[in-house]
């Protein structure tokens, strides 16, 4: 994967979370992942289908890290993983990846999304069936951290 | 969702896990998924998009259904969900896909496949963001229970 791919995701996050949440998360270096898993309690994922490449984007949220950003989003404190935390990791999802589309479509990468899909369940692991690299950003928040990860095949 | 976009996954699926199992997995009556959750232990997840539809596929397994299936596709007993497990539920993801594709290619509906992804953690759940109906076929084997689920925008 191009490195110029990761930074419109990473951007797009920092922007969905500023203009939505009123936060700002601090993205720390990204990093290739080595080993398959990581570990998180709820996880939105999408494919990308693209003219040039294809590929997946998950963001992977601790408990903590999402019930934080759900309760600025919504304006009401978020106590527990239930359907409406799983709505908005899917929308947040949707969000992050059609700003990511729209830079990388400037940049000449045009992709289509599929439907976003959320999972949640305490201390899951995602891998991707790739041999391309998963770039991993790790950002933090007042409240915990969460993952983003995108892998695109050329 | 038209009905006959599921047929070719079923049979898709029946057909990998004849072929590369030998396994007689029975598929149930499917369904409408009308709570977004259903539970399993490991799930594959891949998104497509075509010409005339988008949309998600997951497969979900308990862990004592995928433990059977590995074991009996590797040609030997497999006793915990780990790396091997994951990449072949991202393997059997693949070839599903692979196999509905071709099958839906033939009737019209072209569209590609993203990369597949692993979700391994005990008892999560999963969800699609889309108001297109999910449909759910069951699969009973000796050792467990799975479920197929496809959701397409059409």
């Amino acid at each position: 994967m191009r490195a110029d791919f990761i930074n419109p995701f990473l951007k797009a996050c920092l922007n969905v979370l500023t203009t939505m949440a009123h936060i700002q998360a601090v993205p720390g270096k990204p990093y290739t992942k080595q080993e398959k898993l990581a570990e998180g309690d709820v996880t939105g994922m999408i494919g990308l289908v693209g003219n040039k490449a294809k590929g997946s984007m998950a963001i992977t949220f601790s408990e903590s890290s999402i019930l934080y950003i759900a309760s600025k989003m919504l304006g009401e404190q978020q106590v527990q993983l239930d359907e409406t935390i799983a709505d908005l990791v899917g929308e947040i999802t949707n969000m992050v990846t059609g700003g990511a589309k729209k830079e990388l479509t400037d940049n000449g990468y045009k992709f289509e999304m599929a439907i976003p899909s959320t999972i949640m369940g305490r201390k899951h692991v995602t891998s991707h069936s790739t041999k391309a690299p998963i770039i991993v950003v790790p950002f933090s928040t007042e409240e915990g951290d969460f993952f983003l990860e995108v892998c695109m095949e050329e």
